[in-house]
């Protein structure tokens, strides 16, 4: 009912899609930019559209870049010989802004989660599997999250991967079940990636 | 840092930008519209757009509106004898959501704050002065916000209208209906037993 605008409603769900974003938080985001400077509302219609324009998944490990393939995929200076699969880019985000880990990536855009309909071919196990063929890879580390979905997709990791020789550790719980990576403090992460252990 | 991209780093900003929003918030903002459908990442840039082209300030009242004047200002069955004045729209939508207030409305857009280079001149009170020649109105409540800002600018309309025999109410200030004492801060509660009523 708030201004009696469709417009405004709009604007409020719009907000409202955001993760952790409720009905007064978006109705407080859609006043505050309806008030502010133009440049300012601009300025956020814009940058999400640019953001988006430009940024796409690495064709390689399918976290979010600006280059293809992105700079951790092409950093020679990286461990080609291990792969840390997490289920989003916040989680390889986390785990990067810990600076401890060294090797290389592989998002897989979700968890394992049949009552939602999300099996395999719902996330990147393609590419990773192909990623594997490469000889080199001695090491998948499955960094998905201390959830249910994300234990059962490590498992499927293990089962899918072990199959062919590959070894397949997972971090250490350091990390709070139930939690997810991306509002874990990055010196418990770093502690999950140096603890891993055999699966 | 995040994901070494200045379209990322503005979209980051723009979110920042909202009330109550800190980096990690805007982080996860950010990403999760990047990891979202086209149209949902459209949805919200559109949506900004719209709303603030269709939304513009009533010319009677200062509220944000669709329609000029307001549907408030325009209804006949308010009484146009009361004028409440508060700091922000979202002052009035949260009176207007408890609906026994039956008057009209004039909105600041902000409250007296010299520190800040905020005087009368940079609020309303102009065209609310011109409202007050209409011999109808009978009476004036502040409704600014319970803060120092909000007192001086209370403070300030009573000064002036005053002057002018319009008479100036202040909105009661006590312990919230349905809050317990234990949980009303000290100076809540020296206001409440201040402005002690007969029963």
């Amino acid at each position: 009912m708030l201004l009696d605008s469709p417009a405004v409603e709009r604007l409020i769900e719009a907000f409202r899609r955001l993760p952790g974003v409720g009905k007064r938080s978006a109705e407080r985001y859609a006043l505050h930019l309806l008030g502010a400077p133009d440049e300012d509302a601009a300025a956020l219609s814009d940058a999400v559209r640019e953001a988006r324009a430009r940024i796409a998944k690495c064709s390689v490990c399918r976290n979010l870049t600006e280059s293809d393939p992105c700079r951790i995929c092409t950093d020679e200076r990286r461990d080609r010989g291990v792969i840390c699969v997490v289920e989003q880019p916040s989680g390889a985000m986390a785990i990067e802004k810990g600076g401890a880990y060294r090797g290389l990536y592989h998002v897989l855009h979700g968890a394992l989660n049949p009552l939602e309909g999300i099996g395999p071919d719902e996330l990147e196990f393609d590419r990773l599997s192909r990623r594997l063929e490469d000889a080199s890879v001695t090491e998948v580390i499955a960094a998905t999250n201390a959830t249910a979905e994300g234990e059962a997709t490590a498992m499927y990791l293990l089962r899918q991967l072990g199959r062919d020789g590959v070894k397949v550790t997972r971090i250490a719980h350091g990390v709070p079940m139930g939690g997810g990576l991306e509002f874990t403090d990055e010196v418990t992460l770093a502690h999950a990636i140096e603890g891993r252990k055999n699966m």
